[in-house]
């Protein structure tokens, strides 16, 4: 397998090139209901990637396969299902794909079977899952369990909280019952456990703590706080607390858990949603069949990710087109924009996935790369969006490529006509209207009323946010950014740059920070 | 006045030249005790203002001093508050600061005070709050309210949804009684409105609905859902709406309101949260002493943003700096990262306000600027961001200007010590490492935990985050914003940007959006 940078491609120059003559792209003369109709490529059954706003020809497109297959992008992708060392700085594998499903040879390390692992990780907390459910598992009062708190940051948070919320509403329209309250406590900030503890019964509560390493500060910290007021409410921590984690963590067989739930170094953080980080909580809420929905919708994402061409491969086209944008035509960071109330906390994950991964100014080999790497991500959803950044994105002095996302029916099948449409078709044709004004702007004799357009945008939609589709769609935004990894050459599965943070604040908390401008800061703050 | 761009100011070469030689900026060398302590300026008297780890010198300084004087930017501030036009596009004068206090000449239009009229708004619904509060005005069943949800979006949305969020512990602490839960309904999505209805008792909850034209699509479409829920469970809807709207609009002075509290042409949507599109829904939730504590905060920001010596005024010296890493350091977009849980939507109210006023490519004369405007604006609270896509921002290809907010105390002082030290303590900390990490970086032989730093931070910092501590932290964003609209010569107070969404999605609504592309679009997404 070669390793190359992106500059180190033969197909670099001519993208260059390319780029340098691509002003001209006039989205007024290219942008027409026939290539909106061939722009479309399945992510997943239930999802579909649509790149016709974008600011690519067939030319860009041919030259981008070049540049996939002189990086070697799927066959890269097929060795890491087979389980190649592709985090090279802390010598793991990387294995979040095989939570969903098997695509690649059979994974053996030191003798043992992963794939059989994760599986028999992913029934045991099913089966799990089911007792507390059916109230075979009780709380130390002997009450069923009507809520789960998740405690865990990061990687143990922003995922399983952002598919919680997009599920919620479409549970309670199914009628999946019970369906158990979910809340995540996250930052050490006291505030923050505090105020989820007072708004869930006590008694009544299951607490799932989420470490991989089970060292985190915050989430112990956050672990003893609530096992504190489980005390002091005369209540058996140890009957209230699971724990996500790995085997070799001082959270595994630890008698102060009902059970403990394992992955291992090969699951990623942020890559971690399908393992038990997500999968407790989510199936606590809903039951382990939702999750292996959205488990499978995932599977479906990952092997439709194996194909070689760009044009019939949903998440090597987008990672290209991204590539295309930020590193040809220089366009700066990208937002992500749901018409989806249920996908408010899905850009706050996607910020994690992609920024973490490829926010990086090494290659895989340690040495300093001249090209910009991954993007900033941020977003909100639509419609609240358009009366709030949308002024910028229409009319600022920058142009930032956009990813919509779309459905055609409602979770709830809740919603009334008003003025001759549903609210959900108004949604949609903000939708619609929205990619269209940006791709082709709207010319007006006051310059303050003039829209320049050529603001490209991508769209995936689909019919309805199911687990399933939401699976795909998970899928596919890591898909996409394992293939820019590729792309620029990094290693998207470590975060070396979340380590010096962490030790300048056991410095300062150690009472000795060695740094003068730290203890002035530490004295503003009163925390000295 | 003056009405210059930036690049035409005198200052402006020299800025450009002093960049140039910037790059050499050491944060090791300088970032000391000594400029740690000399850097604060209070913002008010509950907030104060630290820029030591900006990438500015006393030379610096100095030629912003100059730019600031050149584009007399205290002085046009001055002229908004005397009720000069400086909405020029909409011919409206800019007005929110005097809903907090008067610090310029009386403003008569039309042979109306209009400070008059905004304390005599404020009078009638702090009354009109108290009445509700101590069950004076009940529910169309004779019930006391125990909740009340506003309906409104962007401006009328994002404001006071993150100041209640930012206040609701803070209240709950200080044993404010009754405390109403609010809750708010934006989206067109109808699985937002539905959702929110699923989750507060109907026959109790008074809707707050928020429209300055009373035209809002969303608004409109929302209202009518929740009319529609009320009637089928037998309620007067009548009795469980007021509005808050302009005197001109069509919900001014309806019977289907309770009440109606009124603004004007001179209150921006994003400028609104000081009036009563905030200040209804907190006085309702927190009663009207908790809002006029928050008033006075701002207004005392905005009293100490008057003044020309940008070493004394806070909002004047972020403002300058922020286009001197702009402009001059070319540094990309904004992270707002506040320490607190309570702040968790501030950045997506700073959003708006920052990415709405100046996301502008032509100045206030409708001629195009050739410099960077508005940045795009982003934040998570912390620590939750360090564990995700503070990766980016240590060793990622960009560089961002970071602007830090931490408080001394937590707001509900339900806290334990672990492993020696407090969560808020550790949370602290966590906050003086990131700025230190971030300004020094740190050598590593291995380049992958290689940290260079020289990324710059300032950091907002208080006591505790209260009414007024937060009344002050708006009014400075607000007063940045609108300085650094001076700056670049901006109309900051229109949003043209959002209308030609408006106009084709109406289009695809009629039928004949007379676009064979947006046809396209409305298929796929199943709206046509």
């Amino acid at each position: 397998m070669r390793y190359n940078n992106l500059d180190e491609t033969s197909v670099y120059g001519r993208l260059t090139g390319v780029a340098k003559a691509y002003s001209a792209f006039d989205f007024r003369q290219r942008l027409n209901a026939a290539r909106v109709a061939a722009s479309s490529i399945p992510i997943a059954d239930t999802l579909v990637y649509n790149w016709a706003a974008k600011k690519v020809d067939d030319d860009v497109i041919t030259l981008l396969q070049t540049l996939a297959d002189e990086q070697e992008l799927t066959a890269k992708y097929r060795a890491l299902l087979d389980g190649e060392v592709m985090n090279t700085g802390e010598n793991r594998r990387v294995l979040h794909h095989l939570l969903r499903g098997q695509l690649g040879k059979d994974v053996i390390v030191g003798g043992k079977n992963v794939g059989e692992f994760y599986r028999k990780e992913l029934d045991r907390l099913s089966a799990f899952a089911c007792d507390v459910r059916a109230g075979g598992i009780k709380s130390s009062g002997g009450k069923q369990f009507t809520h789960a708190v998740q405690i865990g940051i990061g990687g143990s948070d922003l995922g399983p909280r952002a598919l919680y919320i997009a599920l919620e509403n479409w549970a309670q329209k199914e009628g999946i019952k019970p369906q158990l309250t979910a809340k995540f406590i996250s930052n050490v900030d006291p505030d923050d456990a505090s105020a989820v503890l007072n708004s869930v019964p006590l008694e009544a509560t299951l607490f799932v703590l989420v470490s991989k390493s089970g060292t985190t500060q915050e989430t112990l910290t956050n672990e003893l706080f609530v096992r504190d007021r489980l005390k002091k409410a005369g209540l058996d921590a140890g009957k209230h607390f699971v724990a996500v984690t790995s085997e070799t963590s001082p959270l595994a067989r630890n008698s102060a858990y009902m059970d403990s739930f394992y992955i291992d170094d090969f699951i990623g953080g942020r890559y971690s949603s399908s393992s038990g980080v997500g999968g407790v909580i989510l199936s606590l809420a809903f039951g382990p069949a939702v999750f292996k929905e959205f488990l499978q919708g995932a599977h479906e994402a990952d092997r439709n990710a194996l194909e070689r061409d760009i044009r019939k491969n949903a998440a090597l086209l987008d990672a290209l087109i991204g590539v295309w944008e930020r590193n040809f035509l220089r366009l700066t960071f990208t937002a992500v924009l749901p018409y989806s109330q249920a996908l408010s906390r899905f850009p706050a994950h996607l910020q994690q996935l992609d920024m973490e991964s490829n926010g990086k100014r090494v290659n895989r080999n340690g040495e300093q790369v001249l090209y910009a790497t991954g993007p900033v991500v941020f977003g909100e959803p639509g419609t609240n969006g358009q009366h709030s950044f949308y002024q910028l994105l229409h009319q600022g002095t920058d142009t930032l490529p956009l990813q919509f996302i779309g459905f055609n029916d409602s979770q709830l099948d809740d919603d009334i006509v008003v003025d001759g449409s549903t609210g959900m078709t108004k949604l949609k044709a903000n939708l619609a209207a929205q990619i269209v004004a940006f791709a082709k702007g709207e010319d007006n004799e006051n310059p303050n009323k003039q829209f320049p357009g050529g603001r490209p945008s991508s769209l995936i939609y689909g019919k309805r946010l199911t687990p399933r589709a939401l699976g795909a769609l998970l899928a596919h935004f890591e898909n996409k950014v394992m293939f820019q990894g590729f792309v620029w050459n990094l290693n998207s599965f470590d975060q070396e740059g979340v380590q010096l943070g962490k030790i300048l604040t056991k410095k300062v908390l150690s009472g000795d920070s060695g740094d003068d401008a730290l203890d002035a800061y530490s004295r503003l703050l009163g925390c000295l």
